[in-house]
């Protein structure tokens, strides 16, 4: 890179950059340059950065009073420079469990202590926050050092096509797309002076459409054992997953249903349930033909 | 029972009481009698109850505007007659996991987010809340009517005498404690109109002593594993729990530790690693003598 404003320089200031034949005169000259350009980075990088930060209020719809928070929100710890967002993950994760728990409470006074746990789940576990992350494209703006993780959030982007809303445990979501959103929720109760009021506004907004009673689905396995319990049907799994990555289920003592996934058990295990599912439903439809 | 009011009731009232020959008369005295009895014990189960809820709002500390609120944080699932605290546990669990984590974000800023989240299960896991129960007595103003949980109620007192804060995983605390905490914090912030001031003033008093990092031990099984990592031993456990409810620790081949628990296999093994780390660490004071 050159130092491309020394033409429009005054002379006493390109004379301190003209190299001559001197050696410390070029090794001084030389660290100047350098020392010019890095500001130059700098500058253009900080201008981006804040830019960037900028966006992100756009987005998030809260304008920080503490820039930096806001930074800190989006920075994994693979990311050297700076402190990460962890520490403000902890407390967000938190608010959010709260502000979630408080709201159900008291919109549906009727739904039993079981299923408003459920409900909670579906509303701010990692594949629904995941999901906020992606819509409002927060994995762009997260900074971090880890070429894994971004073809991680590629495959979960083209995963969620399929589901509108939610998979119930069939896909695989990046935990640190939801910890961004967490710890993006810490950062606007920090800077809000401890607002639970400003933070439920911004955090109610992002996860909408909220997941109701009506939309909440099973897990596919115990999908499964009700519909062979209603149907009399004989279930169990067979277990191939440290080897192949596989679990199949044997229904009737005949293989009914088949899941793959080798990065984690249980997902390799609700796939097999809900394949069998949708086996046993169709051959019930196809004999009512 | 006797009708004890009669003596001083007028005439007219008492002869409706008086038996006479005539069967349908007799009939219609006893259930009258059978009501009146019946109206004297409940009430002097309200007043009694009235002086239970006056007890805990004192104890609490907090004065409730919706008595039923009070009573229905106290009432077990196992308990027919009203609503269980259940919803209320689930409310006010996630408002005490979310003051916890606020009071220590700002208390301890230089704290890992790891540290935070040990320090935070410390101060409010199912063990912690228990004895926050034994110590102001909410056993005793507990509805329910399952006679095994008063038992482990007692075992549970008896076993806290050994450990002034917590144990770390060495003793079984029954949930029901713990969720009684819980349902009481849940039922002053609903009665409170949702103040977190309030809710806030009433859990601090009843967590305190809160555990500090200084004051934070490790789960036996990692105190264990450091301890042999630094003294390069090596380590396996020995799993017996299914048939005997027993693990065993085995250090460069020698049995070194044993941890007896039929009820849940987490506490033999926490059991077992502690008594490991003991024997290990007398062994090496004994060598130094």
């Amino acid at each position: 890179m050159e130092l491309n404003s020394m033409a429009s320089s005054p002379s006493w200031w390109r004379s301190l950059f003209s190299p001559s034949r001197n050696p410390v005169t070029v090794h001084c000259f030389k660290r100047l340059q350098e020392y010019a350009n890095l500001k130059l980075v700098t500058s253009s990088q900080e201008k981006k950065a804040l830019a960037s930060l900028k966006e992100m209020e756009k987005i998030i719809g809260y304008k920080f009073k503490e820039k930096s928070l806001l930074q800190q929100a989006f920075t994994h710890s693979s990311y050297q420079e700076s402190e990460s967002y962890e520490r403000l993950e902890y407390v967000g994760d938190s608010i959010l469990n709260f502000l979630i728990s408080k709201q159900q409470f008291f919109m549906y006074p009727n739904l039993s202590p079981g299923s408003l746990t459920a409900l909670r789940a579906a509303n701010v576990d990692t594949e629904k926050l995941a999901r906020v992350a992606v819509k409002y494209n927060f994995h762009k703006y997260l900074r971090h050092e880890n070429p894994m993780l971004s073809k991680q959030i590629q495959v979960f982007i083209k995963a969620i096509e399929k589901y509108p809303f939610h998979s119930y445990g069939l896909i695989d979501a990046p935990k640190t797309l939801a910890d961004v959103v967490e710890s993006t929720i810490g950062a606007i109760y920090v800077d809000s002076n401890s607002s639970i009021d400003t933070t439920w506004e911004v955090a109610k907004n992002l996860l909408e459409p909220m997941i109701t009673p009506e939309m909440l689905q099973q897990n596919p396995v115990r999908k499964l054992n009700e519909l062979c319990h209603k149907k009399k049907l004989k279930v169990r799994f067979r277990d191939k997953w440290l080897k192949e990555g596989i679990y199949e289920v044997i229904i009737d003592n005949k293989l009914k249903g088949k899941g793959v996934y080798k990065a984690k058990k249980e997902i390799a295990l609700n796939r097999a349930a809900e394949d069998a599912c949708n086996n046993i439903l169709n051959s019930t439809s196809e004999s009512l033909k």
